[in-house]
């Protein structure tokens, strides 16, 4: 059930696409202080806390406090309160279970137990929002309910289910050449290459470099006719340069963010100076996603949108500020101790992403000026939403890939998202495992992070590792900064054991896509916390490092280096399946309880309830190849059946009663 | 046994104090390789290799390269390849074992399977250095003669091993005495206050501002009747300040470091414009060393030298040039995009710790000139090696409590570390752990890490499970960087929790100094790796959360957010000990083998291992209140016997044997 309580003069986010009556009772669960604008609950110490979707630190959320604030943060570390997104959405588990949902533009902070360990307590920056409170039976209920009022999740084409390789740095089509062959000779099942920052001309949205990709129609088919679909990026600021198309256009038609003095907003991105398209204006947004057809013309079939948070490396006003007071320090003492020094810094240090800066600007909402800063978790959403709506138009019996960097609840009825700017580290592979629950839980489906770890140096084992878990991740990148040791997967020393793991995703596709699009069509979750199966089992309920995919398998990636294996616990009697990298695999029937479970370098593991079955391809080098239709089957015990979902993945007859179908053992 | 083998013109870095004999032959385990300046070893998958002391990762630090060059560096993130320390003896346990120390001054690289998963490679910066072999029949005993080679660890007193409360922001005596007066009403134990750089005169080393400390002996005296005593810091740079008698001294003598044109160096730290005194010019280093006089004149019984590194903010040249190139770009085109704002940003970014800035002055030593960046990693050291030399003629029969920041093995004999400016993460808890370790090995035995996190804001549940770590460690410090959440105990919620928990720490000291004294005497390990105890045991090769202390204890602290209990793997039978908040122990023996081990968040778990066991007090509020003579204890197995030292814990009579007891149970 579902309850909207409305605070002052709320702005229409589109989140909720059909918004229920309001209710004129008071609020259960919450104490609402308006006078702080605060909503508290006192918790219980066995309470769980789950959803806020792409943040740091655990499924369980308490212990810290989280700001929904979208940012460019690409130090995805335990002291910060924000990343890319605003995910207002929380379940509270145990005592009393509800949850709540904020629908609100602005910033948002949500002090889970950490100001005082038992105290959750929700801050606004000011008190014009709606609250909903969702109640239900359990957890997984009041998920469902939520995810229902928010409207179905993206869909992305079957083929977005494939391997892809990114790196930003392949600067040129001889590069992209050279992926896809390195990937093919050695038998790298691969169906995507991402084209980074580096393929547009002098980052122009919308361009190519024709120097480094002198016809990339003829490039994007030569890709195609190797099963390899290349996916741009877009970022979300536009160059400020005459002559060019997009800006020249959008400065015609008063499609950019203005100032205070009514003439458009200028901020520095990759490109330098650039505007920001006023997302939240219909007419811009509708402009903007138009835009995208230039490169669906060339054969694109799919993108991703970046620097959406947005992004702003500096208004111009600060750099010149910074500049003429550094220039002053030159004539001045040069003697300069902690304070001088630390302000110093600073002045170029504050320069990126200034809160101040998101207060300069504006949107025109309906005609209404809206300042930036009150608005600011909606501009991703709303690039997203842009190119979203855009193919409906263009292309609408087409499914075309999307996900987004930015985002808050809403634009996942648009797109996916990664999980951002990530680093090579450990601790990063575990975070991956544990935000697909919590992005589940907020309506992102299509989503995972950059395998092996977007920034930093990287190891082999740590990218072996990290594809073993990837492999069950809806989107399976590789993706690495430019500067970063390379890690395509052939540059590696154990070709064997890369293949074998990339090579069971293949294996794994007619039950991955099937449980995805399930999840999608039934408001469902594709990862679960292991505590919503098992909500009276006290050790399931603190289980951070293992996730339920589907109803039928449990997940449990080794995310510690030079370990041998890992400790698992087991809810209820269940198969271990083991593939190795010889090709084969074990079946091992686990008793409940705690297991310590061996897995060298290049094995998978992972488990499968009892009562089910999962169906097996025979693998393949790309999606093309997978043949979705003649399946193995693994089962665990006697009438194993599957709800097997297969469609041809690329149109939208989603409903259609023939893609659903019941496999048994 | 020990062999060494002596390349090029070796400096004398007196890191060994007795230098055996260089052998003629070639040296085995290693391929030696003089035109690539580096050492190469072919490891075997299940090989562990130790060591490295103060580094992140793992206590097997096999998958990551490592670099030997002591950095002011507080992002103790997994990339980073540098911490304060440079440590250069491993041990590889395996297919062969066999012990490593390169006795070098300079920058070194330790690639253990970084670059190929299975190699091993060391390289210099140049090739002088000498390489010590060290044999025996296992990991342990190499490492016991390794301790041996390098010399007898400093000893603390007994009194250091109290609980320690700091935070950079205690500007007063009045702070002080309020962190005094919370800890004795709350009957929090307590028995030091650490004095960060505000207590100084405008950051100057050996002054105490007047105003914030008007009768400094009078306060020391205050707070030692109260069994409080004060731990000031000092800085390794002097501000450059005429009519400053350090200065003034120091430029009338010639004993600060000199630029290329003979004139003092000057850098940048904390107090503006500084200079660098000349450790490792034995007179400098005596007159360095005798400046500690002015404050155990004042009762100060107590010093952490901190940015030892050296830590420079920046060079007043490059700063100068900074400056100059900026303000240049006021005046040109600010339209700044990616390379060119990356650029900018970088001369700010580049000015503090810039490699190239020490290579711009010089060492004088024994009349010769050596450019620093060749001898960097000495300075810390030598830095302690001043205070520790002058200790012994200032006062000789009494132990005087000293810890660093920087260090290179040969300081571990003038004073222990701490492990430098962590933060409050729950993945530094970890870390804190592993460290002990492979500090041991490399002969740091005072050591610990800030409980509670130096940077960023920490939460009630991570301080209190790194206090359940910390009550074990040597150095046992609450420490937090100005501007961070404060993290003194009786600022939380649960003071019985925190009095508990610090309470057994004064418990357990009688054990604990009692296993710190014979890890020197003996030069043996206080803290080990389970696979020291039982080296045909996989799993326990594994394990990297779990350490032995002593002969008696195996310590398993959690350090997962929101977790109610952890896995521990026994190795053998056990008995758990579990002390709860109400202050009960509560003893259960457990089986060999894997075990999960619910931890409330108050209690403290940990292992007495079977035929030992342990000594306690009474307890106390601070050291002076333990009595160390009649001592209960707690026994596992039939005829347990425990061998005791115990001596006055301030003066030097260790050799003593009447210091040494057996106690039965």
């Amino acid at each position: 059930m579902v309850k909207r309580y409305s605070f002052g003069d709320v702005f229409q986010t589109d989140s909720i696409p059909v918004i229920p009556e309001a209710q004129t009772g008071a609020m259960p669960y919450m104490d609402v202080c308006e006078s702080e604008m605060s909503l508290t609950y006192q918790m219980d110490p066995e309470d769980i806390v789950y959803g806020l979707g792409e943040n740091v630190r655990g499924i369980n959320k308490r212990g810290w406090i989280y700001e929904s604030k979208c940012s460019d943060e690409s130090k995805h570390l335990e002291d910060r309160r924000s990343l890319y997104a605003a995910h207002n959405f929380i379940v509270v588990d145990g005592r009393e279970t509800f949850g709540l949902f904020i629908d609100y533009p602005g910033i948002l902070t949500f002090d889970v137990g950490y100001t005082e360990l038992s105290t959750l307590r929700i801050t606004a920056s000011d008190w014009n929002l709606d609250v909903y409170v969702i109640e239900g039976e359990s957890a997984v209920e009041i998920i469902r309910t939520f995810r229902k009022l928010i409207g179905r999740s993206y869909i992305a084409p079957l083929w977005a289910f494939g391997n892809g390789q990114s790196r930003w740095g392949y600067v040129n089509a001889q590069d992209v050449r050279d992926v896809v062959r390195n990937h093919r000779e050695n038998g790298i099942p691969l169906d995507m290459v991402y084209l980074d920052i580096d393929y547009m001309e002098r980052f122009k949205d919308f361009t190519v470099n024709k120097e480094r990709f002198p016809d990339f129609a003829e490039f994007v088919q030569e890709m195609k006719d190797q099963h390899i679909r290349l996916v741009p990026i877009i970022d979300a600021a536009v160059k400020e340069e005459k002559g060019y198309s997009v800006y020249d256009e959008g400065i015609e038609k008063g499609y950019f963010c203005t100032g205070a003095d009514g003439k458009p907003f200028v901020g520095a991105v990759w490109p330098g100076r650039s505007l920001f398209t006023d997302m939240l204006n219909k007419e811009a947004r509708d402009w903007f996603g138009d835009q995208y057809k230039v490169l669906l013309d060339q054969g694109i079939e799919g993108f991703w949108n970046d620097m959406n948070e947005p992004s702003i490396f500096y208004a111009e006003d600060r750099l010149a500020d910074a500049l003429a007071s550094i220039a002053d320090m030159r004539d001045g003492d040069q003697n300069l101790d902690l304070d001088a020094f630390t302000k110093f810094k600073n002045l170029v240090l504050d320069l990126s992403a200034n809160p101040e800066d998101y207060k300069k600007f504006y949107h025109n909402v309906n005609g209404k000026r809206i300042r930036h800063d009150q608005v600011h978790n909606l501009y991703g959403y709303n690039m997203t939403r842009a190119a979203g709506e855009a193919f409906e138009r263009l292309a609408p019996d087409k499914r075309i890939l999307m996900f987004s960097r930015a985002s808050c609840i809403g634009m996942h009825r648009y797109g996916g998202i990664w999980q951002g700017d990530n680093k090579s580290y450990w601790g990063h592979l575990l975070m991956n495992l544990k935000m697909m629950a919590s992005l589940n839980m907020c309506g992102f489906l299509y989503t995972g992070a950059d395998l092996g770890g977007f920034g930093s140096d990287t190891t082999e084992d740590l990218v072996m590792r990290w594809y073993a878990l990837g492999i069950f991740t809806p989107l399976m990148r590789n993706h690495s900064e430019m500067g970063t040791r390379r890690q395509e997967v052939y540059r590696f020393t154990d070709l064997e054991g890369f293949k074998n793991i990339i090579g069971l995703r293949y294996k794994l596709l007619p039950y991955l896509y099937s449980e995805y699009m399930k999840a999608v069509l039934d408001d469902d979750l594709m990862f679960r916390p292991l505590a919503f199966d098992h909500p009276g089992d006290k050790r399931a309920r603190t289980i951070e490092d293992q996730l339920y995919l589907g109803k039928e398998l449990m997940i449990a990636p080794v995310y510690e280096q030079n370990a041998r294996g890992r400790y698992v616990y087991l809810p209820e009697r269940m198969k271990m399946l083991r593939f190795t990298r010889d090709g084969g695999m074990e079946e091992t029937v686990l008793e409940k309880g705690d297991h310590y479970v061996e897995v060298p370098l290049s094995d998978v593991v992972f488990f499968l309830r009892e009562g089910r079955l999962i169906p097996l391809s025979g693998g393949g080098q790309c999606v093309d190849d997978v043949d979705f239709e003649n399946l193995a089957v693994v089962s665990f015990g006697e009438n194993a059946e599957y709800e097997y979902y297969h469609d041809d993945g690329l149109s939208k007859d989603y409903e259609n009663p023939v893609n659903r179908r019941v496999i048994r053992a």
